[in-house]
């Protein structure tokens, strides 16, 4: 999309009736549907504008704060670029891996290191019952810090991952699927698989598997689960996901075997997880320390895992899907995926396969700053379509030259 | 304070006499009267001009370095803040937190790091006798690269907590009193109780107290400074404390209970420190790795702690201060508090004092990096009542839209 | 060099042909001798451009990615100058030190990083055989990534040490040189001695000396290398270094005692590196985890150093350097030396000469940001020159005032 199609895409925008403006993305299904687009046609402007080499720092100052409980390489850096993009400086706030802080210490810290804050990206994962909660306790303690004076201004909330979903991941997804597709209403009656697969390594978030049918269910889309017996998901994004095939005319339905999932589906999208039951004692552990406890969870985890070798993505389970016509089958992935042969002996994807989509899946995670940058612009701009024309218009110059 | 303040802020600040261009802050007592003004004049500015979203990016490029021994949240947000305001990027020193770095290695470091950069703020509050003089071999270095051709700019250093005084801390409390009490001819007669409180831990440092009647004494304050036996400061700013009080028609004496302390007092900062001797004997050892003595000494004072935990700014004790007429006694700390119940079993304060005034010590500490790009400000550039008028008149917009 | 020598130097600029854009720097003798002058000239016009405050932002948002094998300060701090002279966001990787990364982690750690990213500093030079290859892996990556559209823009990589060259350090050398003796053409007929010292450390890299030799040998310099039996460098740079000396017109030559490479020298560069054999070995060692076998070659390592420690650069090998003239010799390091009686009992070099000497190494160091700064602007700009000069032209101010 370049420069004509922001144009158009700004029109768009401007059409949607929206009321992200100083609130936080923190789960898909709290968006509306108009909200939905209008940060996909955020994302899609934004890069178009940049890919025109137009300027697009909204902010002469201003920092966005960086809150990871777990290292990590590519969100830290999709979160830094969408920052930077927009002209905030980047900040990371380490906090111990292992605490799980509450209360004043939130509410303190949150005002803290908000005086000059515009954003605020947290990734807090390893916890169920904790992430997102954790989140919601930084909100309150910002809105209080506003309301009473100590903050010049709130900063945005973006959910870089967490316990019950993974927007930002979710909504690239969706972007790379528009895209794709050729479309939002090209999606409607596409079948993707979201599939367990089988990892050497425990303990992976549901928060992908999670956020994807939660949000592809609002699309018309059939959209099949399936994983081993037992590792199902948290209930609650279930009913969501249900709720939300219904009101939008798709499907969404549980299965227990790759082959059935996979079977005419347009999207695959097999990725590893760690089943509910297995994370909320891994969190009941970790809250007493109980490091021996742990181990043996995790043996035990990674016993049961190893029982299900053979959900692995290859190219037999791929000749089930719907290939031919323009757009044979696209397989996707949050990556890093567990290649067998490859990352690890035996994992999600064959080698084969992985490397047949693996452009397919840097394109896929291209879009993750752009969604970012994207979250941040809608809940700090009162009227993204009109900021977003004047962008268009100055054409200020990202790089000189 | 909203623009038309500014503009006169701006007036009253070009009527001072000020040789702060080229000078480091270390020290609020190296400053004079007028310059203390200045500093918290120009820190008001930029916050009014701030929430009038004016553009404060002074520079187009450079860099400001934090150096800290030891981690640091509040703080390091605080320099983060300021250095972004003005446009610089921020760039973090790790240097070992054990290390006392001398001669060579102090003069090349400071010249490695400083090629372009502007500002280096200093975080070293571990040693008595150390932080302080470490600045000041690292001023004497730039010093030296500057007047040698090695470095095209001199940074402007700034203290971020040393063994000796914590100024930007103090000036922060200071434009926080001067918010409260309506102007600093209102701080004239009032009651300041600067006390020992009881906490759970031991070595929390002496620059908070001693920075604080370094400078409080300055206003025509009332300065009690309360303590239990042993729990001396470092002699020199007893002195200057006393001389400040004499200079400006103000008194400061040493008490030995919170409640004389507290008995009309207009404001009241209790706080725990370690005793001066116990800093020391804690230098020699970390000097001399002797471990086993510093756990030994670290019983000891904790032991000795807990003879004072009566030492609590609770209720009762807070009955005793001046109430009543528009501004009731005010509470002051410079977070994160010790609270009884709260963040430990008994602290420096009880949980419901520091919830009455939870908020209020978020205010405090909001000046923070208003006050830190003061200094960078003040210490760089000649004439700063031209420099913010002219930025008041162009009105660059921080924010888009 | 102020303003009217910028645009001298511009027009020189120019002049030159070159073909950097869209390329990387990784080893000096990739570049011809018109882009080794450009690379320089760039340096020199940055620097004086920046020295009259005018604002090199060329960027209005981008991301530098510096990635680092191991723990670094002045480089770190060098490449964070640069990027943000040009207007970049700086974002450090932090690769596990241990960790010999290939194949797909690589690729794609590559692109992640690089969505919104315009040049990624790499500093590798722990493994022989390793370093360069890694940059090269990373540069096929991004190439895949630009080619295949999951890039927008192609970071340009700059070497920051690996275990062949260290480019940034060589050219910035040449810069001191260059200014120290008034122009490159002044540097044809001088004798540089590049000469192993003692150092009380071991495994100290080569690509110091290696690149000294690589670049010093193309200006019809006489360049003596001289080392303890034993203390060879890779063989392809000494073949390099032979080549270039008889392309430029100059000499170069290998000898064995620090008398004989002093003697009639105009630079002398003592300074401390490992063994070539010692460097794969310890590679070998690292690679298969065995740290007995570490340990041992360290022990041994240091042993057959001490038998080398009258190879310290003191007063009487200083007196045999060509001295008189108005250009004594020069001594040169990059920092930090090992200081006899100062940083260590015995090293490289005497308190005496070193201090004598000491404000010019930090002389030398100060060329580094610019020359990176210079490596990354011809790699992403087309017309440097005319870049330059309407930068030049439109005086933007770096500080405000």
């Amino acid at each position: 999309m370049r420069k004509n199609s922001a144009t158009s895409a700004i029109r768009e925008l401007a059409k949607l009736t929206i009321g992200m403006h100083g609130k936080d993305f923190l789960l898909t299904w709290e968006k509306s549907d108009q909200e939905i687009r209008a940060t996909l046609l955020t994302a899609e402007i934004l890069r178009s504008l940049y890919e025109s080499n137009v300027s697009l720092r909204l902010f002469q100052s201003g920092l966005a704060v960086s809150i990871f409980r777990d290292k990590s390489t590519r969100t830290r850096f999709s979160f830094a670029s969408a920052a930077n993009l927009l002209g905030l400086g980047v900040q990371d706030l380490d906090e111990e891996k292992s605490q799980i802080a509450h209360g004043e210490t939130v509410r303190e810290t949150a005002n803290m290191i908000s005086f000059l804050t515009e954003a605020i990206g947290i990734r807090d994962d390893m916890y169920i019952g904790e992430g997102n909660k954790y989140m919601r306790e930084v909100a309150a303690a910002l809105d209080e810090g506003l309301r009473e004076g100590v903050l010049p201004q709130r900063p945005a909330i973006v959910n870089l991952q967490c316990d019950i979903d993974h927007p930002t991941q979710a909504m690239a997804d969706l972007c790379h699927l528009k895209r794709e597709f050729g479309g939002l209403d090209k999606l409607k009656g596409r079948k993707i698989a979201m599939t367990w697969a089988y990892s050497p390594s425990y303990g992976k978030p549901l928060s992908v598997p999670q956020g994807i049918i939660g949000l592809m269910t609002r699309f018309g889309m059939e959209v099949v689960l399936a994983h081993p017996e037992g590792y199902t998901l948290l209930p609650e994004t279930l009913k969501i996901a249900q709720q939300n095939a219904k009101k939008s005319g798709g499907a969404f339905r549980v299965a227990h075997s790759m082959e059935e999932a996979f079977k005419n589906a347009d999207i695959v999208y097999p990725k590893s997880w760690a089943p509910f039951s297995v994370m909320e004692q891994r969190t009941q552990l970790l809250r007493a320390g109980d490091s021996a406890g742990l181990k043996d969870l995790e043996r035990r985890a990674l016993e049961n895992n190893a029982r299900f070798k053979t959900w692995e993505c290859n190219e037999k389970l791929m000749a089930l899907t719907r290939s031919g016509g323009d757009t044979p089958a696209l397989y996707m992935h949050c990556l890093p995926a567990d290649i067998s042969g490859v990352s690890c002996k035996e994992g999600e994807v064959s080698g084969k396969v992985f490397e047949k989509y693996r452009i397919t899946t840097y394109r896929e995670a291209s879009f993750k700053p752009f969604i970012i940058a994207s979250m941040i612009l809608l809940s700090k701009f009162k009227s993204p379509a009109g900021l977003l024309a004047g962008i268009g218009r100055k054409k200020l110059r990202r790089i000189s030259g």
